[in-house]
């Protein structure tokens, strides 16, 4: 297609001043149905997503559905790194049918979503589509997300894709916001990535030990 | 692309209203050839989209090519589920190519269309593609179907998106049609999600019994 | 190996008279661990398997460990169809170490043990090591149990191997103990089959189909 | 994208007045490159598709590159096959920057083109990419063409899908030239399915052996 | 194992002379269930292992199950090429618990039994294991037989190997009969490797093409 | 084979007063080579096993080769948990055949060794293997060492089990220490396996958020 | 999509005079991390497609983040293939947000981009992307660059192609700038196919042997 | 089993002194059959081994079978690295029952035989269980050598474990050859790990930049 044919949000990266983080139904039970991950790589992921709104300082918004059944509740890790977050509680499926929701995003000013959401066809597709009706840039963090199995999650990937949603994992998400490693938050990235990118703390253990060889 | 690129549609959700329910050559014969789904995965995800149907209360059409021959009649579950309903029977492939049956779907007054087939890269892929030619906006719903493989699958999900037909799973159908679980059909279409989306039924096993504890 | 150097039970095949059948830790809530078999596929070949002590009137034991926590109770399917077994419950983790489990065992008098179990490395792993050196010929049916991903299942199955267990499919097991078609119980394995081994229905469908074409 | 927005050749089915067959490349050791399908695949896909050029008469077209050298002479099942058609020998890599190619394809005066190639990323790629400049509505047949792996494969396919290539399969382009099994092609189309598409030739043994049990 | 506890015959080879063909169950309708082969491979395998009964002349039985109930004939190619054997007919599942085909294995004074089924956890297996027992060396071909899936079929071959079957491929089972190219069965071997050992075919087109371009 | 030919170490099991643990050469340089795993599940299941050995008070072993080379140092998070375990550095690549290590664990009593080693086919199997000879009951974690893809690590597994070896998943090992979760391990176990068997740290969130709806 | 809604770019090929290489952050330490490709493939890659600059006399531009931390240096390969190019070192993640990198490539006049790099998520779709808002033409070399897994490879290309960049493999890009066998660069070209489409190498020694048996 | 019913040879490891090198049928032309590895991974990898030859000073025997034919020559890099050993040419197909091979084995002297050949179950393991069957300890390396595809190297891996062959991977055997790395030869084999062993080279790369950092 011509230059000229496609939307200039492509060409545009994350910020940390115009993100907004959305975290979308990561409970206990749905996360249970997830096969597209294994639990530790998808639970590794979630953490180190969730982190990136810590890090940044991003507007963060968490909702659920059904909290109080078979849904089970928002993954204890979440809630303890966002203990002031008020969960948005839906029955809603599609989070931005819900009209609390979409005022807490409104609410942050931000023009740019990072969404993720169990399930990835239902709870994250759905509302990133709307999402970018409304006018909004959604990266969509497949990695931070999970489905019923490694084929529906390319389904609900094409069908976002298909609607101009950026589909992106954790890693890309925080490099476009880091920018940078000069600077400020640069430290807090690596020990991010050290603690969830997991290669990346050997590599860093490797180097301090040959760097220390020589050191006196 | 911009957002005003974008079809519309792709933005547009289905409803009870709005949405038809297509079955194309679900025969015992022709099912034997499908390969990207192991045969329990298919009739699990067929029937569960067939219930959909009586769920929602969808107008839903069936058809069959030759069911005399190789290809076998559909297969019993279906024609249990839809007694009433009148097999449309045709020798020429494209479904969307017999006038029956696209008189058929015209009747029904629904411009969306939730389709599936056996094989997804002939007997759903090209009614879909002639339907959104046609001016329907189109679900093809690619785990009610099968194909020789997944390689032919996705060559065949490929082309439909490439002609706009958009692409989904069971699930997201039913999500969509559902909208909020305070809605009527919501006891219904748990029950459906126990019975079809295994997991679920273990989930609600476990809650049931562990909200029990203490209930007395 | 020299053929009398192995064991004469490898020889020897199930029968409806000298088996039993033991259901160890089938719970809602451990089989959210699964990851070896889609949950469909998973509750498919469990209630198959189940099914056979019904039809060749097995004597059958359930055993569930800490059901009451969050390994979740039996699953109901189980319980529907074996109303009158009563679940023994422990807490010790290997059920052959728990005196009622082996003394139920021990008082069905048969010698050979079709087992199943969630997890596949301990739960079905650990008693079937303690059957074998009791004395037992015993039949692992890995596909109605179920492991963390497919490397710990095939893990567990070597060591099953390693201890003299025979590993096996419940389609096989089933095959065993029907030995002929033509004895009684034919037509009840027939329509568990056509049930379970998803494509027989398809197959017996079509059958039907042509044969009654010129059926007049 | 709005209905509008798609290519109406999209819509558009292939029939046997419509479309030339283009053969490039299939040579006996190039093809040994080939990782993406089993040989036994790939050649059997290869002749399927080289066939439907006899079964709707398609004016054909073959090429080779330096047949002389490693990349061995053009198989001899096509050879056999089109004993008069004679090859276009090229040293040029894209066939389509090879003027007697493309003057081969312009005396048919066909505007539907079915292609493919070994190796899919350059040997169908380069000419499918060119033909749709020049106008052409192309069918790149994946699985009649062959790649160095899976991955170089679907690289290749969203290279044309980009460029506005149809990618497909043989079986879906033998249905769309066949249309109407009343067509008087039916029976050779239903004897290539029998000798390639494995399953069919098995469906059809069952079909007549059943149907032939009440027949007296 | 020390190498006096290994049994001899896992140093024997096939000959001409020692061995016999047992083809069982290959019907149309039970290989549909055939899931860890593609139909096409499958065939192809059949066909090759079928192919060296008549290439070395060796004594071949073949069975069948119900073939007038679902289960289906066995498949044209075999009786084609064995036109004159009597098939076997049984209710009885495994092949090796029916006198009249134990007798006709006896008959034919070969004590290395080369066999393959469908399916391989049942029919194949069974008989296998049932002839080693009565004193057979037992060459099971797992790549002329089907399972339900390759998990399944794993766990069939490890079944086999545990009571000491040789699990072997079509191939090997070719090159152990041939021993030497020189003998007079080579080229009728040649053949055959370039008929269904697809590369071979390819590889012998290259080989003339370049072998002839000095050739004069 | 009889029963009595299986040495009777395979129906015995592991207990906090018979084994030992070995830690062998999980160096953040050689780490970087594996590929059977991916980082984030062979962190994970090193950490969860050098953990039983905390539990469970078993002696520890850690050893090295080369870390001041490419090799480079023990990971940091097992010098953290085990401080005081002075790390025997070696140049001999089997560390079975270096003295001090042989001193070390003939010096803890055990007769069962469970021991982990990056990689599997060198550093694991090794060991491993000459530890059977010299009489110990060895348990290889094969997922808490890594290889340099899944075929290497089958291969060395097979060779592990041909010598004698047994060859478990890390949960398998945590579940025979425990034996019985009434012991007084039985908290921290649950506690690590929250915190490293992921799907069951959400499986108690789910049972607790339940467990609460009627707690008043 | 109308073919004249297709930016002409996409039927444009590359040339030794309108190309330039660029190769980001091929580092000993980043590639480590690289899950996608094995060890052996990637090196083989990357070196292949370095090689294409020196071949086709193409501007080459190399820049690394970094290299003095735990990322590494550059690895030797491509420093002693291209001693004379300075490596633009960075500490901006996106190396098109670093003014001296975009000088660079501005300097070498040329329009048409082949870029590689590791990781392929951030190294080589970020600059990829910024290039084609410049008004590049971007070749992006997936299998020359290398990412987490092969999930995140896929994100990466579906983001890329998003943008309007052409993602290829190292063979399609030599085919490209060859065009013709019988131009000057024919024979390096072919060496370095031997060289590193492994295949090829066996091929020319099989045609060359074939051919010479006549040859005298 | 019985610690003493395993052979002693499985606790034996290879020496320089001890071993023999065995290189089969590693021809141009039957290498391209090899499905099981990608072609640049068999090279890298039959190389390497080979190459052990050279450093530990193996005695060293190659064989081929109709090099003039299809199957090819030798493949250059073996001829190149061993121009001074003759190589066995055979029409027999298993080089075990050719005398002239026999006699260069028995002629080394040695007892433990390092074996690689292609294809994996007719090339390698005929004359790998033969071998066992004479006497010799025989270390079969799968992964320098190739088969139709990884269930067919499966099946014959499993056949030779069967025979008592030991079957490891080329970095096994380099290991276990060299022992300890302060023996002359550890020079040598770290080059062969650089250049073969891909991950290795870019370990040492980023260890030598890291320790250069302070070293001055």
């Amino acid at each position: 297609m011509k230059t000229n044919s496609i939307d200039p949000k492509f060409y545009e990266m994350l910020t940390p001043q115009n993100a907004a983080l959305l975290l979308i139904d990561h409970q206990a039970g749905i996360m249970q149905g997830v096969h597209d991950f294994k639990p530790v790589e998808l639970k590794n992921n979630v953490i180190a997503l969730a982190s990136l709104g810590k890090i940044f300082n991003l507007p963060t918004i968490i909702t659920a559905s059904y909290a109080q059944g078979p849904n089970g509740p928002i993954i204890p890790e979440i809630i303890t790194m966002y203990p002031d977050v008020e969960i948005i509680h839906r029955a809603v499926i599609n989070s931005w049918g819900y009209a609390p929701f979409v005022a807490a995003v409104e609410k942050t000013g931000r023009k740019k979503l990072i969404m993720a959401g169990v399930t990835t066809d239902v709870c994250l597709a759905f509302p990133a589509i709307y999402a970018v009706q409304a006018g909004y840039d959604v990266y969509a963090v497949y990695d931070a997300s999970g489905s019923w199995d490694v084929m529906s999650q390319q389904c609900a990937i094409n069908r976002m894709i298909q609607a101009g949603v950026k589909v992106v994992n954790w890693v890309a998400v925080a490099a476009e916001l880091q920018k940078d490693w000069m600077l400020p938050t640069g430290p807090q990235l690596a020990k991010l990535f050290a603690d969830h990118l997991t290669f990346y703390s050997m590599l860093i253990a490797s180097h301090q030990a040959a760097a220390s060889i020589n050191k006196k």
